[in-house]
Protein backbone atom coordinates (compact mmCIF):
# COMPACT_ATOMS: atom_id res chain seq x y z
CA UNK A 1 0.00 0.00 0.00
CA UNK A 2 1.24 3.64 -0.26
CA UNK A 3 0.07 6.91 -0.93
CA UNK A 4 -0.02 8.10 2.74
CA UNK A 5 2.41 10.58 4.66
CA UNK A 6 5.08 9.62 7.66
CA UNK A 7 6.92 12.07 9.61
CA UNK A 8 10.74 10.98 9.82
CA UNK A 9 10.75 10.61 13.73
CA UNK A 10 7.50 7.70 13.34
CA UNK A 11 8.12 4.48 12.44
CA UNK A 12 5.78 2.39 9.78
CA UNK A 13 6.49 -1.12 10.34
CA UNK A 14 3.17 -1.74 9.03
CA UNK A 15 2.26 -2.79 5.03
CA UNK A 16 -1.58 -1.73 5.53
CA UNK A 17 -1.60 1.83 6.00
CA UNK A 18 -4.10 3.59 3.82
CA UNK A 19 -3.81 6.08 0.97
CA UNK A 20 -3.93 9.94 2.74
CA UNK A 21 -3.15 9.37 5.82
CA UNK A 22 -0.77 11.48 7.62
CA UNK A 23 1.46 10.14 11.06
CA UNK A 24 3.21 12.75 12.82
CA UNK A 25 5.57 12.97 14.97
CA UNK A 26 7.45 10.01 17.67
CA UNK A 27 4.51 7.38 16.32
CA UNK A 28 4.85 3.44 16.06
CA UNK A 29 2.84 1.46 13.46
CA UNK A 30 3.61 -2.00 14.19
CA UNK A 31 3.63 -4.66 11.71
CA UNK A 32 -0.11 -6.31 11.32
CA UNK A 33 -1.45 -3.23 12.40
CA UNK A 34 -4.40 -2.03 9.72
CA UNK A 35 -4.83 1.81 9.11
CA UNK A 36 -7.35 2.73 6.79
CA UNK A 37 -6.99 5.85 4.25
CA UNK A 38 -7.58 9.59 5.55
CA UNK A 39 -6.69 8.64 9.27
CA UNK A 40 -4.28 11.34 11.29
CA UNK A 41 -2.27 9.80 13.87
CA UNK A 42 -1.14 13.10 16.16
CA UNK A 43 2.14 12.67 17.55
CA UNK A 44 2.88 10.13 20.25
CA UNK A 45 0.25 7.85 19.27
CA UNK A 46 1.29 3.75 18.75
CA UNK A 47 -0.88 1.32 17.18
CA UNK A 48 0.01 -2.69 17.60
CA UNK A 49 -0.02 -5.52 15.82
CA UNK A 50 -3.42 -7.09 16.01
CA UNK A 51 -4.96 -3.77 16.21
CA UNK A 52 -7.85 -2.43 13.78
CA UNK A 53 -8.18 1.03 12.58
CA UNK A 54 -10.66 2.24 10.16
CA UNK A 55 -10.86 4.95 7.52
CA UNK A 56 -10.97 8.84 8.54
CA UNK A 57 -10.36 8.30 11.98
CA UNK A 58 -8.59 10.33 14.53
CA UNK A 59 -5.98 9.43 16.96
CA UNK A 60 -4.74 12.64 18.85
CA UNK A 61 -1.66 12.92 20.89
CA UNK A 62 -1.19 10.53 23.96
CA UNK A 63 -3.08 7.41 22.29
CA UNK A 64 -2.48 3.55 21.97
CA UNK A 65 -4.29 1.34 20.06
CA UNK A 66 -3.69 -2.35 21.28
CA UNK A 67 -3.96 -5.84 19.94
CA UNK A 68 -7.67 -6.26 19.84
CA UNK A 69 -8.99 -3.12 19.70
CA UNK A 70 -10.72 -2.15 16.46
CA UNK A 71 -11.53 1.27 15.73
CA UNK A 72 -14.00 1.83 13.02
CA UNK A 73 -14.50 4.44 10.33
CA UNK A 74 -14.71 8.00 11.18
CA UNK A 75 -13.96 7.47 14.81
CA UNK A 76 -12.47 10.03 16.84
CA UNK A 77 -10.13 9.39 20.49
CA UNK A 78 -8.79 12.18 22.43
CA UNK A 79 -5.85 13.02 23.93
CA UNK A 80 -4.82 10.77 26.49
CA UNK A 81 -7.86 8.06 26.08
CA UNK A 82 -6.86 4.92 27.03
CA UNK A 83 -7.69 1.21 25.59
CA UNK A 84 -7.04 -2.25 27.18
CA UNK A 85 -6.70 -5.37 26.31
CA UNK A 86 -7.01 -7.60 29.44
CA UNK A 87 -8.74 -7.59 32.38
CA UNK A 88 -6.49 -8.61 35.18
CA UNK A 89 -2.82 -7.58 33.69
CA UNK A 90 0.17 -8.83 35.49
CA UNK A 91 3.54 -8.82 34.60
CA UNK A 92 4.98 -11.26 31.82
CA UNK A 93 1.47 -13.31 31.80
CA UNK A 94 0.15 -13.36 28.59
CA UNK A 95 -3.27 -14.19 28.47
CA UNK A 96 -5.67 -14.26 25.80
CA UNK A 97 -6.65 -10.71 23.79
CA UNK A 98 -9.83 -9.48 25.01
CA UNK A 99 -11.57 -7.27 21.92
CA UNK A 100 -12.99 -3.92 22.55
CA UNK A 101 -15.12 -2.27 19.34
CA UNK A 102 -15.44 1.33 18.64
CA UNK A 103 -17.70 1.52 16.38
CA UNK A 104 -18.33 3.72 13.18
CA UNK A 105 -18.65 7.49 13.33
CA UNK A 106 -18.13 7.11 17.74
CA UNK A 107 -16.09 9.85 19.90
CA UNK A 108 -13.99 8.80 22.84
CA UNK A 109 -13.63 11.91 25.11
CA UNK A 110 -9.91 12.93 26.26
CA UNK A 111 -8.58 11.54 29.25
CA UNK A 112 -11.74 8.52 29.05
CA UNK A 113 -10.78 4.46 29.53
CA UNK A 114 -12.20 1.97 28.16
CA UNK A 115 -12.56 -1.09 29.76
CA UNK A 116 -11.92 -4.32 26.94
CA UNK A 117 -14.41 -6.66 26.23
CA UNK A 118 -16.67 -3.89 25.48
CA UNK A 119 -18.51 -1.63 22.43
CA UNK A 120 -18.80 1.78 21.90
CA UNK A 121 -22.16 1.73 19.65
CA UNK A 122 -22.25 3.69 16.09
CA UNK A 123 -21.87 7.74 16.40
CA UNK A 124 -21.77 7.47 20.45
CA UNK A 125 -20.04 9.91 22.80
CA UNK A 126 -17.40 9.16 25.49
CA UNK A 127 -17.14 12.23 27.84
CA UNK A 128 -13.92 13.21 29.30
CA UNK A 129 -12.49 11.53 31.58
CA UNK A 130 -15.01 8.90 31.65
CA UNK A 131 -14.46 4.84 32.55
CA UNK A 132 -16.41 2.78 30.24
CA UNK A 133 -17.48 -0.45 32.01
CA UNK A 134 -19.95 -1.77 30.05
CA UNK A 135 -21.30 -1.54 26.54
CA UNK A 136 -22.39 2.44 25.31
CA UNK A 137 -25.59 2.25 22.92
CA UNK A 138 -25.55 3.77 19.50
CA UNK A 139 -25.69 7.34 19.76
CA UNK A 140 -25.47 7.38 23.51
CA UNK A 141 -23.64 10.20 25.40
CA UNK A 142 -22.28 9.30 28.32
CA UNK A 143 -19.69 10.32 31.39
CA UNK A 144 -18.53 9.79 34.89
CA UNK A 145 -17.10 6.79 36.90
CA UNK A 146 -18.33 4.87 35.36
CA UNK A 147 -19.69 5.60 32.69
CA UNK A 148 -23.29 6.31 32.79
CA UNK A 149 -26.11 7.37 29.72
CA UNK A 150 -27.03 11.12 30.28
CA UNK A 151 -28.17 11.86 26.74
CA UNK A 152 -28.40 10.92 23.24
CA UNK A 153 -26.42 12.89 20.15
CA UNK A 154 -26.54 12.74 16.57
CA UNK A 155 -23.58 12.23 14.10
CA UNK A 156 -22.39 15.75 14.58
CA UNK A 157 -22.76 15.74 18.26
CA UNK A 158 -25.93 17.37 18.62
CA UNK A 159 -28.45 16.51 21.33
CA UNK A 160 -31.35 15.02 20.50
CA UNK A 161 -34.46 16.11 22.39
CA UNK A 162 -37.27 12.91 23.52
CA UNK A 163 -40.60 13.66 22.71
CA UNK A 164 -42.82 10.59 23.35
CA UNK A 165 -41.14 7.44 22.97
CA UNK A 166 -39.31 9.21 19.65
CA UNK A 167 -35.68 11.35 19.58
CA UNK A 168 -35.49 14.11 17.42
CA UNK A 169 -32.49 16.18 15.61
CA UNK A 170 -32.52 19.70 15.32
CA UNK A 171 -33.25 19.25 12.17
CA UNK A 172 -36.07 17.24 11.78
CA UNK A 173 -34.86 13.86 11.77
CA UNK A 174 -36.36 11.02 13.68
CA UNK A 175 -34.65 7.71 15.82
CA UNK A 176 -36.05 5.50 17.94
CA UNK A 177 -34.53 3.33 20.65
CA UNK A 178 -34.00 -0.09 19.89
CA UNK A 179 -31.69 -3.01 21.70
CA UNK A 180 -28.09 -1.34 20.81
CA UNK A 181 -29.40 2.38 20.90
CA UNK A 182 -30.80 4.48 18.45
CA UNK A 183 -31.30 4.55 15.07
CA UNK A 184 -32.82 6.60 12.19
CA UNK A 185 -36.83 5.84 12.17
CA UNK A 186 -37.83 4.33 9.13
CA UNK B 1 13.47 35.35 19.72
CA UNK B 2 16.42 33.45 20.93
CA UNK B 3 18.37 31.57 23.83
CA UNK B 4 16.27 29.03 25.18
CA UNK B 5 17.19 25.18 24.90
CA UNK B 6 15.81 22.59 22.77
CA UNK B 7 16.85 18.76 22.54
CA UNK B 8 17.96 17.75 19.63
CA UNK B 9 14.81 14.89 19.23
CA UNK B 10 12.59 17.75 19.65
CA UNK B 11 10.71 19.91 16.77
CA UNK B 12 10.56 23.85 17.35
CA UNK B 13 8.53 25.23 14.66
CA UNK B 14 7.70 28.48 16.78
CA UNK B 15 9.52 31.67 16.76
CA UNK B 16 8.39 32.49 19.74
CA UNK B 17 9.41 30.90 22.60
CA UNK B 18 11.50 32.70 25.25
CA UNK B 19 14.42 32.88 26.84
CA UNK B 20 15.87 30.53 29.10
CA UNK B 21 13.04 28.32 28.42
CA UNK B 22 14.13 24.58 28.11
CA UNK B 23 12.68 21.98 26.31
CA UNK B 24 13.46 18.12 26.66
CA UNK B 25 13.54 14.64 24.03
CA UNK B 26 10.44 14.69 21.90
CA UNK B 27 9.21 17.17 21.80
CA UNK B 28 7.20 19.23 19.53
CA UNK B 29 5.98 23.14 19.34
CA UNK B 30 4.32 24.35 16.21
CA UNK B 31 4.18 27.20 14.06
CA UNK B 32 2.36 30.09 15.86
CA UNK B 33 2.66 28.27 19.28
CA UNK B 34 3.97 31.22 22.27
CA UNK B 35 5.69 29.89 24.89
CA UNK B 36 7.30 32.25 27.46
CA UNK B 37 10.44 32.65 28.81
CA UNK B 38 12.15 30.48 31.43
CA UNK B 39 9.53 27.33 31.16
CA UNK B 40 10.38 24.19 31.27
CA UNK B 41 8.80 21.32 28.82
CA UNK B 42 9.02 17.68 29.23
CA UNK B 43 9.92 15.21 27.37
CA UNK B 44 6.42 13.72 25.19
CA UNK B 45 4.85 17.62 25.28
CA UNK B 46 3.30 19.11 22.42
CA UNK B 47 2.40 22.48 22.25
CA UNK B 48 -0.04 23.48 19.07
CA UNK B 49 -0.26 26.72 17.04
CA UNK B 50 -2.71 28.97 18.82
CA UNK B 51 -1.72 27.74 22.31
CA UNK B 52 0.14 30.67 24.45
CA UNK B 53 1.78 29.54 27.46
CA UNK B 54 3.29 32.22 29.67
CA UNK B 55 6.74 32.34 31.66
CA UNK B 56 8.02 30.00 33.80
CA UNK B 57 5.50 27.08 33.25
CA UNK B 58 5.65 23.64 33.85
CA UNK B 59 4.83 20.95 31.36
CA UNK B 60 5.46 17.20 33.16
CA UNK B 61 5.56 14.46 30.73
CA UNK B 62 2.32 13.58 28.66
CA UNK B 63 1.01 17.08 28.52
CA UNK B 64 -0.20 18.60 25.34
CA UNK B 65 -1.78 21.81 24.63
CA UNK B 66 -3.92 22.89 21.77
CA UNK B 67 -4.82 25.85 20.43
CA UNK B 68 -6.97 27.39 22.35
CA UNK B 69 -5.65 26.97 25.46
CA UNK B 70 -3.98 29.90 27.07
CA UNK B 71 -1.88 29.00 30.18
CA UNK B 72 -0.96 32.03 32.31
CA UNK B 73 2.78 32.64 34.25
CA UNK B 74 3.84 30.27 36.76
CA UNK B 75 1.32 27.67 36.11
CA UNK B 76 2.33 23.83 36.76
CA UNK B 77 0.32 20.89 34.45
CA UNK B 78 0.98 17.46 35.77
CA UNK B 79 1.81 14.63 33.78
CA UNK B 80 -0.84 12.92 31.59
CA UNK B 81 -3.18 15.96 32.59
CA UNK B 82 -5.48 16.94 29.65
CA UNK B 83 -6.86 19.86 27.84
CA UNK B 84 -9.45 19.89 25.30
CA UNK B 85 -11.15 22.20 23.02
CA UNK B 86 -14.28 21.02 21.55
CA UNK B 87 -17.28 20.19 23.62
CA UNK B 88 -18.40 17.73 21.04
CA UNK B 89 -15.54 16.05 18.99
CA UNK B 90 -16.15 14.23 15.70
CA UNK B 91 -13.71 13.02 13.63
CA UNK B 92 -13.01 15.73 10.88
CA UNK B 93 -15.52 17.98 11.27
CA UNK B 94 -13.86 20.72 12.91
CA UNK B 95 -15.71 23.71 14.73
CA UNK B 96 -14.59 27.31 15.90
CA UNK B 97 -12.19 26.30 19.36
CA UNK B 98 -13.65 26.76 22.45
CA UNK B 99 -10.98 28.93 24.66
CA UNK B 100 -9.63 27.29 28.01
CA UNK B 101 -7.88 29.96 30.12
CA UNK B 102 -5.36 28.34 33.45
CA UNK B 103 -4.68 31.41 35.40
CA UNK B 104 -1.05 32.94 36.96
CA UNK B 105 0.39 30.40 39.69
CA UNK B 106 -2.19 27.61 39.23
CA UNK B 107 -2.04 23.88 39.15
CA UNK B 108 -3.13 21.25 37.07
CA UNK B 109 -2.97 17.78 39.16
CA UNK B 110 -1.40 14.61 37.81
CA UNK B 111 -4.26 12.69 35.32
CA UNK B 112 -6.75 15.56 35.63
CA UNK B 113 -9.09 16.40 32.45
CA UNK B 114 -9.96 20.37 31.93
CA UNK B 115 -13.40 21.04 29.59
CA UNK B 116 -12.87 23.32 27.69
CA UNK B 117 -14.61 26.71 27.91
CA UNK B 118 -13.58 26.71 31.94
CA UNK B 119 -11.51 29.41 33.41
CA UNK B 120 -9.18 27.92 36.47
CA UNK B 121 -8.65 31.18 38.50
CA UNK B 122 -5.26 32.09 40.57
CA UNK B 123 -3.40 30.06 42.70
CA UNK B 124 -5.94 27.45 41.71
CA UNK B 125 -5.04 23.82 42.07
CA UNK B 126 -6.94 20.87 40.67
CA UNK B 127 -6.11 17.31 42.34
CA UNK B 128 -4.76 14.24 40.84
CA UNK B 129 -7.40 12.51 38.46
CA UNK B 130 -10.09 15.58 38.74
CA UNK B 131 -12.01 16.02 35.50
CA UNK B 132 -12.98 20.33 35.99
CA UNK B 133 -16.43 20.78 34.20
CA UNK B 134 -16.94 24.07 35.35
CA UNK B 135 -15.01 27.67 36.50
CA UNK B 136 -12.88 27.28 39.19
CA UNK B 137 -12.42 30.26 41.88
CA UNK B 138 -8.99 31.88 42.67
CA UNK B 139 -6.82 30.04 45.27
CA UNK B 140 -9.68 26.95 45.34
CA UNK B 141 -8.45 23.39 45.67
CA UNK B 142 -10.56 21.01 43.36
CA UNK B 143 -10.57 17.48 43.46
CA UNK B 144 -13.15 14.60 41.97
CA UNK B 145 -15.35 13.20 39.19
CA UNK B 146 -17.00 16.04 38.66
CA UNK B 147 -14.69 18.67 40.04
CA UNK B 148 -16.00 20.36 42.89
CA UNK B 149 -14.06 22.73 45.70
CA UNK B 150 -12.98 21.11 48.92
CA UNK B 151 -10.06 23.57 50.58
CA UNK B 152 -8.16 26.81 49.64
CA UNK B 153 -4.53 27.04 48.82
CA UNK B 154 -1.79 29.66 48.50
CA UNK B 155 0.67 30.68 46.23
CA UNK B 156 2.53 27.83 47.73
CA UNK B 157 0.18 25.18 47.88
CA UNK B 158 -0.35 25.33 51.78
CA UNK B 159 -3.92 25.24 53.11
CA UNK B 160 -6.25 28.11 54.46
CA UNK B 161 -7.86 28.35 57.49
CA UNK B 162 -11.09 29.76 57.33
CA UNK B 163 -11.88 32.14 60.47
CA UNK B 164 -15.51 33.58 59.84
CA UNK B 165 -16.30 34.98 56.93
CA UNK B 166 -11.62 35.50 56.42
CA UNK B 167 -9.40 33.03 55.23
CA UNK B 168 -5.89 33.01 56.59
CA UNK B 169 -2.46 31.70 55.71
CA UNK B 170 -0.01 29.93 57.98
CA UNK B 171 1.88 33.34 57.73
CA UNK B 172 -0.87 35.70 58.82
CA UNK B 173 -2.01 36.87 55.63
CA UNK B 174 -5.92 37.26 55.19
CA UNK B 175 -7.95 36.40 52.40
CA UNK B 176 -11.08 36.64 51.55
CA UNK B 177 -13.56 35.48 49.41
CA UNK B 178 -15.00 37.49 45.67
CA UNK B 179 -16.87 36.47 42.87
CA UNK B 180 -13.91 34.68 41.64
CA UNK B 181 -12.44 33.27 44.63
CA UNK B 182 -10.11 34.52 47.10
CA UNK B 183 -7.95 37.56 46.76
CA UNK B 184 -5.64 39.08 49.30
CA UNK B 185 -7.39 41.65 51.91
CA UNK B 186 -6.34 45.15 51.61
CA UNK C 1 25.64 -2.99 33.37
CA UNK C 2 25.21 -4.57 30.21
CA UNK C 3 23.17 -6.77 28.07
CA UNK C 4 19.69 -4.85 28.08
CA UNK C 5 18.44 -3.73 24.64
CA UNK C 6 17.45 -0.23 23.75
CA UNK C 7 15.63 0.77 20.39
CA UNK C 8 18.04 3.51 18.51
CA UNK C 9 15.47 6.85 19.09
CA UNK C 10 15.54 6.06 23.13
CA UNK C 11 17.96 7.82 26.09
CA UNK C 12 19.43 5.46 27.98
CA UNK C 13 21.66 7.81 30.44
CA UNK C 14 21.39 5.02 33.47
CA UNK C 15 24.44 2.72 33.56
CA UNK C 16 21.92 0.72 36.33
CA UNK C 17 19.61 -1.00 33.19
CA UNK C 18 19.41 -5.09 34.28
CA UNK C 19 20.23 -8.09 32.11
CA UNK C 20 17.71 -8.47 29.21
CA UNK C 21 15.36 -5.45 29.39
CA UNK C 22 14.15 -4.17 26.41
CA UNK C 23 13.54 -0.36 25.67
CA UNK C 24 11.09 0.52 22.90
CA UNK C 25 11.19 3.85 21.10
CA UNK C 26 11.43 7.07 22.54
CA UNK C 27 11.91 6.69 25.84
CA UNK C 28 13.77 8.57 28.39
CA UNK C 29 15.95 6.58 31.15
CA UNK C 30 17.67 9.29 33.32
CA UNK C 31 21.02 8.80 34.77
CA UNK C 32 20.63 7.89 38.52
CA UNK C 33 17.05 5.30 37.42
CA UNK C 34 17.70 2.11 38.29
CA UNK C 35 16.01 -0.54 36.13
CA UNK C 36 16.19 -3.94 36.64
CA UNK C 37 16.52 -7.13 34.43
CA UNK C 38 13.88 -8.38 32.09
CA UNK C 39 12.10 -5.61 31.99
CA UNK C 40 9.89 -4.57 28.87
CA UNK C 41 10.10 -0.30 28.98
CA UNK C 42 6.79 0.53 25.92
CA UNK C 43 7.52 3.54 23.64
CA UNK C 44 6.63 6.98 25.58
CA UNK C 45 8.25 5.81 28.79
CA UNK C 46 10.32 8.10 31.04
CA UNK C 47 12.38 6.84 33.96
CA UNK C 48 13.85 9.45 36.44
CA UNK C 49 16.79 9.71 38.15
CA UNK C 50 16.06 8.35 41.33
CA UNK C 51 13.03 5.93 40.58
CA UNK C 52 13.90 2.59 41.33
CA UNK C 53 12.33 -0.16 38.88
CA UNK C 54 12.87 -3.67 39.86
CA UNK C 55 12.98 -6.84 37.64
CA UNK C 56 10.54 -8.41 35.04
CA UNK C 57 8.36 -4.87 35.62
CA UNK C 58 6.06 -3.74 32.69
CA UNK C 59 5.66 -0.47 31.58
CA UNK C 60 3.08 0.22 29.15
CA UNK C 61 2.93 3.51 26.85
CA UNK C 62 2.41 6.53 28.43
CA UNK C 63 4.09 5.49 31.87
CA UNK C 64 6.57 8.52 33.92
CA UNK C 65 8.63 7.53 36.83
CA UNK C 66 9.84 9.87 38.56
CA UNK C 67 11.99 10.47 41.71
CA UNK C 68 10.49 9.22 44.28
CA UNK C 69 8.67 5.85 43.08
CA UNK C 70 9.70 2.88 43.55
CA UNK C 71 8.28 -0.54 41.37
CA UNK C 72 9.13 -3.52 43.17
CA UNK C 73 9.70 -6.90 40.73
CA UNK C 74 6.85 -7.94 38.80
CA UNK C 75 5.04 -4.92 38.49
CA UNK C 76 2.84 -4.32 35.86
CA UNK C 77 1.61 -0.37 35.38
CA UNK C 78 -0.89 -0.25 32.18
CA UNK C 79 -0.95 2.94 29.99
CA UNK C 80 -1.51 6.10 30.59
CA UNK C 81 -1.26 5.27 34.60
CA UNK C 82 0.57 8.23 36.48
CA UNK C 83 2.43 8.38 39.05
CA UNK C 84 3.37 12.44 41.83
CA UNK C 85 5.57 12.84 43.84
CA UNK C 86 4.56 16.19 45.16
CA UNK C 87 1.17 16.77 47.09
CA UNK C 88 1.07 20.24 46.45
CA UNK C 89 3.26 21.09 43.27
CA UNK C 90 3.58 24.43 42.10
CA UNK C 91 5.67 25.40 39.02
CA UNK C 92 9.96 26.02 39.78
CA UNK C 93 8.86 25.25 43.89
CA UNK C 94 10.99 22.51 44.31
CA UNK C 95 10.36 20.08 47.64
CA UNK C 96 11.50 17.46 49.01
CA UNK C 97 10.02 14.18 47.18
CA UNK C 98 7.54 12.36 48.72
CA UNK C 99 7.48 8.15 48.42
CA UNK C 100 5.54 5.78 46.63
CA UNK C 101 5.94 2.00 46.66
CA UNK C 102 4.42 -0.23 44.70
CA UNK C 103 5.05 -3.85 45.98
CA UNK C 104 5.95 -6.58 44.25
CA UNK C 105 3.79 -8.31 41.34
CA UNK C 106 0.90 -5.72 42.24
CA UNK C 107 -0.88 -4.24 38.73
CA UNK C 108 -1.56 -0.40 38.27
CA UNK C 109 -4.65 -0.11 35.91
CA UNK C 110 -4.65 1.77 33.17
CA UNK C 111 -5.28 5.56 33.28
CA UNK C 112 -5.38 5.38 36.88
CA UNK C 113 -3.62 8.07 39.04
CA UNK C 114 -1.28 7.44 41.93
CA UNK C 115 -1.47 9.86 45.16
CA UNK C 116 2.29 9.89 46.73
CA UNK C 117 2.65 8.87 50.08
CA UNK C 118 0.89 5.43 49.35
CA UNK C 119 1.98 1.74 49.54
CA UNK C 120 0.49 -0.31 46.55
CA UNK C 121 0.83 -4.04 48.46
CA UNK C 122 1.67 -7.05 47.07
CA UNK C 123 0.00 -8.40 44.17
CA UNK C 124 -2.32 -5.86 44.73
CA UNK C 125 -4.54 -4.50 41.40
CA UNK C 126 -5.69 -0.83 40.76
CA UNK C 127 -8.45 -1.02 38.76
CA UNK C 128 -8.48 1.22 35.02
CA UNK C 129 -8.67 4.64 35.65
CA UNK C 130 -9.05 4.53 39.35
CA UNK C 131 -8.03 7.31 41.43
CA UNK C 132 -5.25 5.97 44.61
CA UNK C 133 -5.29 8.32 47.50
CA UNK C 134 -4.42 6.17 49.98
CA UNK C 135 -2.34 2.35 50.91
CA UNK C 136 -4.05 -0.11 48.91
CA UNK C 137 -3.80 -3.90 51.32
CA UNK C 138 -1.87 -6.81 49.41
CA UNK C 139 -3.87 -8.81 47.51
CA UNK C 140 -6.79 -6.20 46.92
CA UNK C 141 -8.15 -5.53 43.88
CA UNK C 142 -9.54 -1.67 44.26
CA UNK C 143 -11.70 0.74 41.96
CA UNK C 144 -13.10 4.20 41.92
CA UNK C 145 -12.40 7.97 42.48
CA UNK C 146 -11.24 7.99 45.16
CA UNK C 147 -10.27 3.86 44.83
CA UNK C 148 -11.92 1.48 47.13
CA UNK C 149 -11.61 -1.83 47.98
CA UNK C 150 -14.17 -4.01 45.37
CA UNK C 151 -12.57 -7.74 45.62
CA UNK C 152 -9.51 -9.70 46.28
CA UNK C 153 -7.27 -10.91 43.71
CA UNK C 154 -4.34 -13.90 43.56
CA UNK C 155 -0.71 -13.58 42.15
CA UNK C 156 -2.50 -14.70 38.83
CA UNK C 157 -5.41 -11.61 38.96
CA UNK C 158 -7.75 -14.26 39.32
CA UNK C 159 -10.56 -13.59 42.35
CA UNK C 160 -10.54 -14.62 45.79
CA UNK C 161 -13.37 -16.14 47.33
CA UNK C 162 -14.32 -15.28 50.96
CA UNK C 163 -15.14 -18.47 53.23
CA UNK C 164 -15.46 -17.21 56.66
CA UNK C 165 -12.70 -15.60 57.36
CA UNK C 166 -10.29 -16.64 55.09
CA UNK C 167 -10.36 -16.02 51.23
CA UNK C 168 -9.08 -19.19 49.28
CA UNK C 169 -7.94 -19.42 45.33
CA UNK C 170 -9.67 -21.96 42.64
CA UNK C 171 -6.60 -23.82 43.38
CA UNK C 172 -7.03 -24.43 46.70
CA UNK C 173 -4.86 -21.77 48.94
CA UNK C 174 -5.57 -20.07 51.50
CA UNK C 175 -5.36 -16.51 52.19
CA UNK C 176 -6.04 -15.22 55.88
CA UNK C 177 -6.35 -11.37 56.31
CA UNK C 178 -3.99 -9.30 58.47
CA UNK C 179 -2.48 -5.58 59.13
CA UNK C 180 -1.35 -4.98 55.44
CA UNK C 181 -3.66 -7.46 53.55
CA UNK C 182 -3.91 -10.91 52.48
CA UNK C 183 -0.92 -13.13 52.88
CA UNK C 184 -1.19 -17.02 52.53
CA UNK C 185 -2.34 -18.96 55.23
CA UNK C 186 0.84 -20.92 57.33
Amino acid sequence: MSGFKAHPTSQVDSDQVGAGTVIWQHVVVLRGAVVGANCNLNCNTFVEGGARVGDRVTLKCGVYVWDGVTLEDDVFVGPNATFTNDLRPRSQRHRPVIPTLVSQGASIGAGASILCGTTIGRHAMVGMGAVVTKDVPAHALVRGVPASIVGWVDEAGESLQQVGDDFRSSDGRVFCLGVRGLSLKT
